[in-house]
C-alpha cells in the first residue's frame, strides 16, 4: 500500500469523467449534449464565467471546494441578477495532469454544494468537458429561464426609481484580506472574523430574492445587476446602460461593524464601494415596490438612493458632513 | 507612429470586450446574461468544450482564425449529433496579457465565420467572459433546441438498425500530419493536399443533415453521435450506450484516394477508423430510412454496417480477405 495521492494523469480523461459522473443527474449524461426541458412561456438566459488559478483563486485563500462554490455562486448570481430561475450549469475544466484527483473531487463537491444550497432550487450539473493544460482553469456556463417581460435589465432604470441593495457590502474584500494576511484581524471576535472569511469563501447567490419580485406587476420594469465587481461599479453600469444618473445617500448605506474595527472608517468605505465579490443584487424600481421589497428582505437590505435624470453618480452625505463626491468606477477590479 | 502590435494588456478587459462586441448581436449584450427566445414545444440542448493552447491547437498547425472555427465547429457538431438546431454559443476566453489583440480578433472572426457558414442558420454569439491567464484557452458552450421526441441519442440503437456515416473519415488526421511535417505529401496534387488540410483546419459541422431527418416519423428513434473522437470510437460508444454490438462491412467504407497515396493502405485504414476530428455524424436507424437518408446526403454518405444483438463491434471483410477483426476503441485520442 502507498500513500501517494492519485493524479489526474493516472486516471486519464475517461477515468476522471467516470468518477465525476456521480455529480450529474443520470438522465442528462452520456450524450454529445444534455437535454433540458424548459417552460413554454419563458426565454432562455445564459451567462458564462472563467476562473483561472493565480488570478481568481489561489491555494493560499481558496480550497478546491471553495473554488467550485465561488465559481458556481458567481454564475448563479448572474442569473439572479437577470431575474432568471436556474436550469443548470456546465463546467469546462482545464487541468494539469500532475493535479491530485482529490482536488478535482473537492472542486465538484463545492460546485454541488452551491447548486443545492437553496432548498427552493435543485440545480443540475448538465455537462462538462475536461482537458489537459499546464494551468488550472474552470469555465462555468449557467442556464436559466425568465418570463421575458419580467427580465431584470441594466437598461431599465428610470429617474425616480429607488435603488435597493439586498445586503451588506465590503465583507468579501475584508475576508480576502484576512486570508492573505493571517496576522490581521486580531481585534475582531472569532465569530466576526469567520463571518468575513465566509463572505469571501462562500458567497450566496441571491436567488432567494426572486420570490419577492413575482408579486410586482409584470409591467413594472426592474433594472438591476449583481455587485460582483463592486457596489459603485453596479450602480454606474446600470446608470450608463439606462442613460441616467444616481444619488446615493451615505447614511443609508450600512457598514458592517467588523469592517471599521479591522481597517478604520476610511478604508471600510473604500471596500464597501469598490471591494467587489459580495454578490448582492442592486435593483432599481418604483419607490412603493422598493419599500415593500426591502421590508420582505429584512435587516441588511436597504434603499440607498434614487435614480436621477442628471447623468452623474453622486454619493451625498446630507447628515454628517454635507459633502458630495462623484463615484469613480475605474477603482474597481482590473482583470488585466 | 509605431508598428508595435497592440497587446491584450494595453487594451484591458473592458477595451477588449468593447472591440469584440461587434461579433455579438446588439440585443443580447450588456446584461449579466443573454436572453434567448426558444420554441415552446422544444427542449434545450447544451454542450461544452474546452480548447487549450499546446493541446488542441498550436501556432504550427492552427491560425487564430482556425482555432475559433474549429472550436465552434466542434460544438455545433455536438448539437447536430443530438438532432438539435442551434440557438447560440458562449465563449469563455483565458488570455495572457502579452497576447496580440490581432490574434483575439482573428479568433473571433473564425468563430463568426463558422457561426454563419450555413445560410440556413445564423447563429448568434450570446455571451462570453475574458480573463487573464498565463495560457490561452477557450471554453465554448453551444445551446440548441430539439423536439425531445426527435432527439438523437447514443442509447437509441437497436439490432437491425443500419449504420450510416454522413461523409468520409481520416481526412482531418491526414491534414494534421501534412501541417506537422511540411515535407510530406509530395506525391499529392495541390488540390488534394489542400482538401486534406482544409478538412483539418475548417471542419464543417453537419447541421445540414438535420433537414433530411425531419421527414422520418417521430416514433422512429434515431441513435447517433459525431465522429470527433474517431469513427471506431463513435460506433463503440453508441453500441456501449445501447447495449448492442455492430458489424461493419469494410467494403462499404470509402477511403479517400489521397490518404492511400500519402501513407499507403494500412495506415490509411488506421486513420479512417481512429484518426478523429472529421466531425461527421454516425447514425443508426431502420434500413429503409437509412437508404433514403444516404440517397439524399449524396456521394460520400454510406451505410457501413448494421447493429447486432451480439455486443462485439466487428469489422468484417466479406469480399477481399474474408477476415474479421474486433475494433479497439482505446486506440483513439487520449486527452491526458
Amino acid at each position: 500500500m502507498t500513500d501517494k495521492p492519485q493524479l489526474v494523469k493516472d486516471l486519464g480523461e475517461h477515468g476522471l469523467l467516470k468518477k465525476l459522473q456521480c455529480f450529474c443527474p443520470q438522465d442528462v449524461v452520456g450524450d454529445d449534449g444534455a437535454i433540458l426541458p424548459t417552460d413554454p412561456d419563458k426565454s432562455l438566459v445564459v451567462t458564462t464565467d472563467v476562473l483561472v488559478d493565480g488570478v481568481h483563486f489561489s491555494d493560499r485563500t481558496t480550497s478546491a471546494f471553495d473554488v467550485g462554490w465561488r465559481g458556481t455562486a458567481a454564475n448563479l448570481s448572474d442569473l439572479a441578477a437577470m431575474g432568471a430561475t436556474p436550469l443548470g450549469i456546465t463546467v469546462g475544466l482545464s487541468l494539469p495532469g500532475e493535479l491530485e484527483v482529490d482536488w478535482v473531487e473537492e472542486l465538484y463537491r463545492g460546485i454541488d454544494a452551491c447548486l443545492h444550497l437553496d432548498p427552493a432550487y435543485s440545480i443540475p450539473l448538465v455537462g462538462g468537458d475536461i482537458c489537459c493544460s499546464s494551468l488550472t482553469s474552470i469555465a462555468i456556463t449557467a442556464l436559466g429561464q425568465v418570463d421575458p417581460q419580467r427580465a431584470i435589465r441594466r437598461s431599465n432604470a428610470t429617474p425616480g426609481n429607488a435603488i435597493v441593495v439586498t445586503g451588506l457590502h465590503g465583507l468579501s474584500k475584508a475576508g480576502l484580506e484576512l486570508l492573505l494576511d493571517r496576522s490581521r484581524g486580531k481585534d475582531l471576535v472569532a465569530q466576526t472574523k469567520q463571518k468575513l472569511i465566509q463572505a469571501h469563501q462562500r458567497p450566496r447567490p441571491r436567488l432567494d430574492v426572486l420570490k419577492y419580485l413575482v408579486n410586482i406587476p409584470a409591467e413594472i420594469a426592474i433594472a438591476g445587476m449583481d455587485s460582483s465587481d463592486g457596489l459603485a461599479d453596479a450602480i454606474s453600469q446600470i446608470c450608463h446602460c439606462s442613460g441616467v444618473g444616481a444619488t446615493i445617500e451615505r447614511s443609508n448605506l450600512s457598514i458592517f461593524s467588523g469592517l471599521t474595527v479591522l481597517v478604520g472608517e476610511k478604508i471600510a468605505w473604500e471596500w464597501l464601494l469598490y471591494g467587489g465579490e459580495d454578490f448582492e443584487l442592486v435593483l432599481c424600481l418604483p419607490p412603493k415596490y422598493a419599500v415593500n421589497l426591502v421590508e420582505q428582505l429584512g435587516d441588511n437590505a436597504a434603499i440607498i438612493g434614487k435614480i436621477t435624470q442628471n447623468k452623474e453618480v453622486i454619493l451625498v452625505d446630507n447628515i454628517k458632513n454635507k459633502t458630495q463626491e462623484i463615484l469613480n468606477i475605474s477603482k474597481g477590479f482590473k482583470h488585466f
